[in-house]
Parts: C-alpha cells; structure tokens; sequence
C-alpha cells in the first residue's frame, strides 16, 4: 500500500503536468485557456491530499519508478496536428477513465476506512475530467472522427492493462 | 498594450511551469512538495485574470514570440546537482522579483485604472514567491554560497535588462 500510494501522488502530479502542457500546446483555443488550468488546481489539490496522507502514516514521499502504462499510451500519440490534439486529450481522458475505476474498485475494497473514503472523495472529480477530455478533443476534429479514434485507444489501452506490469502501481 | 498583455498572460504561464518543473525534479523533499503547489495555483490564477482581461478588451490570446530574457537566465544555470537546484530556484526568484519590479511600474504609471490596480493586485504575490524561491534554494547550499550566487546572478540579470530587449515585453 505505501508504494501504491506514493505511486499515486505521482499520478497527481504527471495529471497536473499533462493538463499544464495542454494549455501551453494549444494557447489559441479559447477552450484549452479555460479548461485547463482548472484541472491543474485541482490535481495538485489531490497531490496535496496525498501527501498529507502519507505525513500522518509516517511514509516519506520519494521517487518510485512508474508502470509501463503512461509510456505505452503515449506512444500511441500521432505525430502530426491536429490529430496529435485529439490524441493527447484522448489519452489524458483514457487515463482518467481508468484511474477512476481504480478508485471506484479502491474505494469499495479497501478495509482501510480513511483510504476508501478518500478514494470516494476523488472518484467524481476523475470522471468530469474524463468528460472534459473527450470534448475537447471534438474541437480538433469531428465528433465521429474523434469517438472511432476514443473506441480505438480505448481497445488498446484496455489490451496494456490486461497484460499488467510487475509493479504494484494505480495502473498495473 | 495589447502585446504587453498577452506576453504577461504568457509569463503567467511559464511560471506556473517553472513551479511545477520544479516540484518534479525535487519531490524528495518536503518542503519544495509544500510550496510548489500554491505558486502553480496562483501563477494560473494571474494567467486566468490575464485571459479575462483580455477577454473584455476583445484582445484575442495568441502566441507570441518571448523576449531573450527568460532564454538568458536559463542560460546561467549550473548543470551539476546540487548546484543546478541552487539556480533554478534563485532564477525563478529574480524572474519574480523583476516582474514585481514592473509590476510597481506598471501600477505607477498606467493611466489606464482598471490595469493599474490590476498590477496593483499582483504585486504582493511576485514579491512574496521571489522570498519563497530564495528561502528554498538555502536548502541546497548554506545561507552565505546561495546569498553570494544570488548577488552575482542578479547582476548579470541587470545586465540583461540593462541590455534590452527589441521586443516590447514584460521583461524588456
């Protein structure tokens, strides 16, 4: 548990870093400009839960290397704009998706009653991001284009999680 | 004017990153995990408040090509820990202090009144992140090292702004 939790506030914090890099790729859309920095406050607010959390279990937050997951998924990114746009927001709101299932399945298992009401706590916010994404994407390319392309991705990235990864991380 | 702005809400940006960047490269300690997050939340703040400026002068946000300013800071930081920590942070902490710096200008001398209390209201934060970023790089070196990199790096900062800038922006 203390890895999976350390494993999580890093989450957090590549969640925030994605959102940040977004904003800066796409400055000229008004929606990115408004959508963005939102999600960045407020997965640094969950990096700060975390990190609370581990203060008051006397785990000390360090580096820890990730699951394969993220790389995977971003390999899967096209080179070229404006599907590069569709892509990152499809992925971002992939990792989204599953991070809320993961809550959704730590929040109903988990013996520890502080950890799974935290784990409560975070699952809604998980799940708008997700929504956020996917509409975004529809502003880089039509709306069919975008759900055959999330339908897609979505195949795959259900594939890596399947193949898991021998660390015990959030998306292993 | 407008150009003025649009870079500031740029700036706005850059520094939320530098924030997070550096939280990233420093997680392992606690005191760069307690204050890096609120900067990046005010830093996006100001970026939003920016953008809604903008919004009500009919200004549209686009890119912009950046002053030499930034370039040339990044320039002088050091390469090898724990010397690079020391610069990072003392560059960010001059990038505010300078930007307080204009800010004051700005709210002196603007005869624009709502963007001179606009500058008037973002005063007080660049002030208090340049003593924050100050205070965090005394973690990676003793008080005297990092207050004499701090006296030799702000002096090639004068400089560069002594120097100029063809471009009209913040930092020219």
């Amino acid at each position: 548990m203390p890895d999976l939790l350390i494993d999580h506030a890093h989450c957090e914090k590549k969640a925030a870093a994605t959102a940040l890099n977004l904003l800066f790729a796409y400055v000229d859309r008004p929606e990115i400009c408004q959508e963005m920095p939102p999600i960045v406050r407020e997965e640094l607010d969950h990096f700060d839960l975390v990190l609370q959390l581990l203060g008051r279990r006397g785990i000390r937050f360090r580096r820890l290397p990730p699951s394969c997951y993220g790389k995977r998924l971003h390999e899967l990114i096209r080179k070229q704009e404006p599907e590069r746009a569709v892509d990152r927001l499809l992925v971002a709101g992939l990792i989204e998706a599953r991070s809320c299932e993961r809550f959704g399945l730590l929040r109903q298992h988990l013996p520890d009653p502080e950890l799974a009401s935290f784990y409560d706590s975070l699952f809604e916010s998980e799940a708008r991001h997700h929504g956020v994404y996917v509409r975004l994407a529809k502003l880089f390319a039509d709306d069919e284009t975008v759900d055959a392309r999330l339908a897609e991705l979505a195949a795959i990235e259900a594939q890596i999680i399947e193949e898991g990864d021998p660390l015990p991380r959030m998306h292993s």
